[in-house]
C-alpha cells in the first residue's frame, strides 16, 4: 500500500552511505554537532533528531530530502531480546545484573531516595591507553530525580 | 545441620553494624582503603574480599572472626529478576536495551572486534552538582579484549 | 541471626494496627498529613517516608519506636507478578495495553519527545457518584521529561 | 490471495494522510466529535468506530470509502511485548507494578469488592502549566463493578 | 511477630473441619445459601464472603470467630501457574485457547463491541447422565459489558 | 513452490465471502446444519468439517472446490499467546485462573477422580435478556473421563 | 496450624519404609496388585488410589491407618518445570519435540480426527536383552477419542 | 540469491505428492523399506534419509531428483512451542509431565543409574481393537545409557 | 516427619568437612580415586557414587556411615537458572550458544548424522601455562551416537 | 530499498558453494590457514574474518569479491533458543547444566575468583577412536581472566 520512508528505511540509507563514503560514527557525529554516542543511536532510530540536525544529516551522507522529517518522528524504542546474546552487550546486561544494587544504594547514599534520570541523560565512550591493555571508558550522567512524596 | 556462616548471613551482620554504628559506604570503603563501589557489592556478597581486606572488614565492623573467611570466598553471582523492576535499577536495564548497540558500534569503531571486560572491570558512582539539578555520574573502565581468530 | 524488624514486618505491624483500630487508609492520611494513595504505598513498603512522616506513623498507629527508621528507608521496588492477575490490577495492566501508544502519541503531540515522570509523581483515587452506578476515578501527574540530546 | 484492506492497512492509510495534511490527533478527534485519546486508539486498531464516527473518518482523511467498514469491525486487542520496553510506555506499567496494590485497597475501601471497569471506560491527557517544569495529566473515569456473589 | 489468621489459615481450617464433618461442597453450600461454585471459591480465598455469610460459614463448620473478619476481606486473586498442569484443569485452559477467538465473534454477533464481565459474573456445575456416558455441564453467565466510546 | 490451498486461505475466502454475501455464523451454521460455535471454530481451522459439511460450506459460501479437501484435513490446533490479550478472550482465562480449582472440586465431588473432556465436547454461546442488562451465556457439556488405575 | 498428613507427607513416609524395607516399587505393586508404573506415580501423588488398594499400601509398608484416606484423594497434579532438566526425563520431552507431530499424523491416518487419551490411559516400562546393550521399552496404550462435530 | 531447494521446500513437495497420488504414510513407508514414525518424520525434516533411502522417496513420490541430497543432510531438530498446544501432541506432553518421574524410577530400579536413549531409539503407534473403544498404542524403544564414571 | 538426610545434607556435611580439613577438590578426588571433575560434581548431588567410592568418600571425610547410601543414588538432575547468571558459568552458556552449531556441524562431516554422548561422557578441567596469562583447558570426551533409522 | 549483501547472504552463498564444491569445513580451513571450528563459526556470522582470511574465502570459494568486505564485519552475535532443542547442541547445554558449578569450584581452586574467558579462546573438535565406539572430544582454551578488586 503506501511506501513512504520507515524509521528502518533511513537507518539502512545511513549505514549503505556511510559505508560507501568511509566515514566513521564519530566523522559523522562532528559533522553535525553532536556527540558520537548520541549520533549513533538516533541514526539507529533509537532517538528523534532536532529538526535542524535532521538537515545535516541529510546533507552530510546524502539521504533524500524526505528522509529528515522521518529522523525527527518520536521513535517507539523497542529491543527483542529481553537477555541480549551478543558478548559485548551482555557484559553490560551483566554489570547492571551485578552491580545494579551497588548503584542504587550509592545514589541513596549520596542523594537520598531517587535515581539516575535515563532520559536527561548522556553518555561517552573513550578509549584509554593503559600498559597493561587500553581500557573502554563509558561515563554516564543523568540528572538525580528524587521520589515524590504527597 | 551444619550451621555455620553462609555470604547471606554475613551480608547481613555487616548490614546490621553498619547501620548502629551510623556508618557510610564511603566511610568504610575508605577504612578498608577500596572504593566505594567495590566494598558495597563485596559486602552484598557479589565479589570476594582479598584476606587482608577481609581482616579490615571484620575489624572495622566487629563482626566474628569467623566472617573473614566467609567473605574472602569466591562468590556465585545471582540475581533473580531478569528484568530488574526497582525503577533506579530499571533505568540501567533500559540504558542497555537503548545504548547496547551504540557502545558495541563505538568501541569496533574505536578497537575493532572486541568486547570491554566485565571481569577486569571498576567502576565509580559520583555526584556532580548542577545548576539545572545535580547529576549521577557513572563512570566504567574495562579491559578492552579483542575476539581471538585460530 | 540478627532479629531487626524489616520493611515486611513493620508493614505486616501496621495492617495489623490498623485493623485493630479500624482505621481506614483516608483516615491514616490525614492523620499524617499526606494522601491516601502515597500514604498505603508508602505503609506497603513501595515508598520511603520522610522522617517526620514516619514518626507520626509510630504515634497514629502505635507502632514500636524502631520502626520509624524502617519506614524510612529507601524501599527496593519489587513485583513478582510480570502479568498481574489479580483481576482489580489486571484492569490495570490491560489499560496500559491498550491505551500506552496512545498515551505516548498524545505526550509527543502536546509536549515533544519525552515521557511523563513516574518520580516526580502524584496520583489520586476517588469515587465519583453516576446515575449508572458511581466510577474510580483516577488522577496521574508526572512531570513532562524531554529527552536529551547532547 | 483475497486482496481487502485490513486494520493495519487503514491505520497506515490514516498516519499518512494525516502527515500529509498537517494534522493532529487533536484536531482529528475535533473534526469527528470524540476525544483524542479514543480517536487514536480506534485509529490503531484498538477500538471500533461507530459507523456514523467512521464515515467522519473516512471524509476527514479521505480514506478510501471501504475503510469505512473496516473501521467498524471489533478489533481483536493485541500486543506483543508482555513488558513494553519503551520508557514511555514503560513508565505506565511500572506505576501500575508500584501503585496496583494501593489503587486496589482504595477502591475496596471506598466501593467494596468490586474493581474499575476497563471497558466502561474513558481517560484523557493533558498538559498542565507548573512553574518548575510542565506537567502530564491523565485522568481515567472507569465504572465501579461489584463482585457477584451467587 | 502477629500470630493472626491469613485467608490461608482460614482455608486449611475449612477443608480440615470439612473433612472431619464428612460435608460435601453441596452441603456447605446449602447450609448457608449459596451456589456451590461460589462457597468453594470463596472458601479458597478466591471471592469475599459477605459479613452474614461469613458468619454461617463459621457456624457450619465450627471455625474460630475471627475466621469471619477474614472471610469477609477482600482477596487478591493470584493463581501461580501461567499454564495450568493439572488436566482437569488445564482442559479449560484448552477450551480457552481453542474456542476463545469463537466466543469473542460470538458475542460480537449476538451483542456489539463489547465482552461477558468475569466480575457480573455466576457459574453452575452440574452432572448430566448419558447413555454414553454421564457428562459435565458447565454453565456460564456474565454480564454483557459494551465498549465505551467517548 | 508449490501453490496450493492452505487453510488459512480458506478461512481468508470465508471472511471475504460472508461479509461480501452479508452473512452471519448463525446463519451460515443453519445452512450447514451445525451449531454456530462448532461452524466458527471449524471456519477458523480449530477444527475439521465432516466432507458433506465441508460441501455445504463450499456451497453455501461459493468457495473453489478445491477447499473442500482443506476444511476437512485435521488441524494443528495452535495459539500463539499462552496469556490472551485481548479482553473479550483474557475475562475468559482469568475465570479459568480464578476457578478453575473450584470446577475441579465440585468435578471430584460429582463424579469421582478424573475430568471433563475437551474432545468429546460441544458449547453454546446465548444471550439472555436481563432487566439490568442482558447477559452472555456460555454452556459447555464435556464427556466425564475417570482415571484408568491399572 | 492443623498438623494432618498431607500427600507429601504421605509420599516421604512411603519412600521412608520402602529404602528401611528394601523393597522395590516392582515388589509393592506386586503386593497390592497393581502394575508398577501405576503403583510409582501414585505414591507420587500423581494418582489417586482406590480405597482397597490405599489400604493395602498401609499395611504393605507399615504406614499410619490415617495415611489411607489421603492415598485416596485426588490429587492435583503439578510439575514445576516446564522443560525437564533431568537428562532421563528431558530425553521423553525431546521424543515429544521431535516426534509429536509424527504420532498425531499417524494416529489421524488409522483412526480419523482424534487424540489418544491421557486419562483412559495405562503404561509399562520394561527391559528388553539386546546383544548390542539392553533396551528400555515403553509401551503406552490410551483410548482413541474423536473430536466431537455439533 | 540462492534458489535451492530446503527442507522445507521438499518436505511440502512431499505432502502435496502424497495427497495428489492418494498415498499413505503406512503406503510410503512399506515402499521404501522403512517403518511410518521414521518415514513421516524424516519426510518432516526431523530425521536424515540414508542415500538409498533419499532415492527410494525420490522415486516413490516423483520428487526433483535435487531433493534426494537434500533429504539426506543432517537436520537441525527445532520446534517452536515449548509447551505444544495441539491438543493430540499436548497430551504426549501431559504424560511426560505426570509420569516423567516415574519411568525414571523404574529405568533406575530396572537398569541402574542411566537414561534410555532418544538417538539409539525407534517407536511405533498402531491401534488396537477394544470392545471399549479402540487404542492408540505407542511403543518406544530406546538403548539403555548407564552415566559414566571416571 | 521423617528426618533422613537428604542429598542436599550430604553436600553440606561434605563441603563443611572439606573447609575444616584444609582438603581441595583434586586431593579429595586422589583419595578416592576418581577425577576432580567427576568427584565434585557428584558430591554437589548431580551424579550417583558407586557404592566402594561412596564408602572412601564417607572414610576420607568423616561423614556419618548413613551418609554412603544417600551418595549411591540415583540424583534428580535439576538446574533453577535456565540462564545461568554467574560470570563463570554464562561463559559457557555463551559458547553453547555461539559455537553450539559449530560443534554440530562438524560432528556430522566427521561422524555422520549423530551426537555427542552427555551420559558416556567425562571431562577434565586443568591450567596450562602461558606467557600471556595462564589458559583454563577443559577437555570434553563423549561417545559419538548416531541416530537410529528403522 | 538498498541491495547490499548481508551476513546471511553470504552465508549462504558459502554453504551453496561448499556443496557444489563438494568441499568439508576442514578442507576450507586448510585453505585459508585457520581452524575448522572458527572457520565454519566465521562463516556462520558467528565471527569476523580477518581482511586477508577474507580475501582468502572469496577466493577459495569463488564468492563474489564485494563479500570480503562483508565477511570482516563484526557481527551481533544472536541466537534464538534461549534452550536450544536439536539434540547435539541441547546435550552441550546440559553439560553446562550439570558440570557448570564444578568447572567453576575447579577454576576457582586451581586459578583463584575468576573465570575462564569465552573471547580470548579458542576450540577444537576431533574424532578419537575407541574400541567400544568412536568419541568426540571437544577441547576449549580460554585465558583465565581474575576479578579486578578496585
Amino acid at each position: 500500500m503506501t511506501q513512504e520512508l520507515t524509521k528502518e528505511d533511513v537507518t539502512a540509507l545511513i549505514l549503505s552511505a556511510k559505508k560507501q563514503a568511509g566515514l566513521t560514527w564519530e566523522g559523522i557525529a562532528a559533522q553535525i554537532g553532536m556527540s558520537p554516542v548520541w549520533t549513533h543511536s538516533a541514526a539507529m532510530g533509537m532517538n528523534a533528531f532536532p529538526p535542524e540536525k535532521a538537515e545535516l544529516m541529510v546533507r552530510a551522507l546524502g539521504l533524500p530530502q524526505e528522509a529528515a522529517a522521518v529522523l525527527s518522528e518520536s521513535p517507539t524504542k523497542i529491543w527483542s531480546q529481553t537477555v541480549p546474546t551478543d558478548p559485548c552487550i551482555y557484559r553490560l546486561y551483566e554489570i547492571v545484573g551485578v552491580y545494579g544494587p551497588t548503584i542504587k544504594a550509592l545514589i541513596h547514599e549520596k542523594f537520598g531516595d531517587g535515581i539516575m534520570s535515563a532520559i536527561d541523560f548522556d553518555m561517552s565512550v573513550t578509549r584509554v591507553e593503559h600498559p597493561k591493555g587500553d581500557r573502554v571508558k563509558i561515563e554516564m550522567s543523568g540528572k538525580y530525580l528524587g521520589y515524590n512524596a504527597w
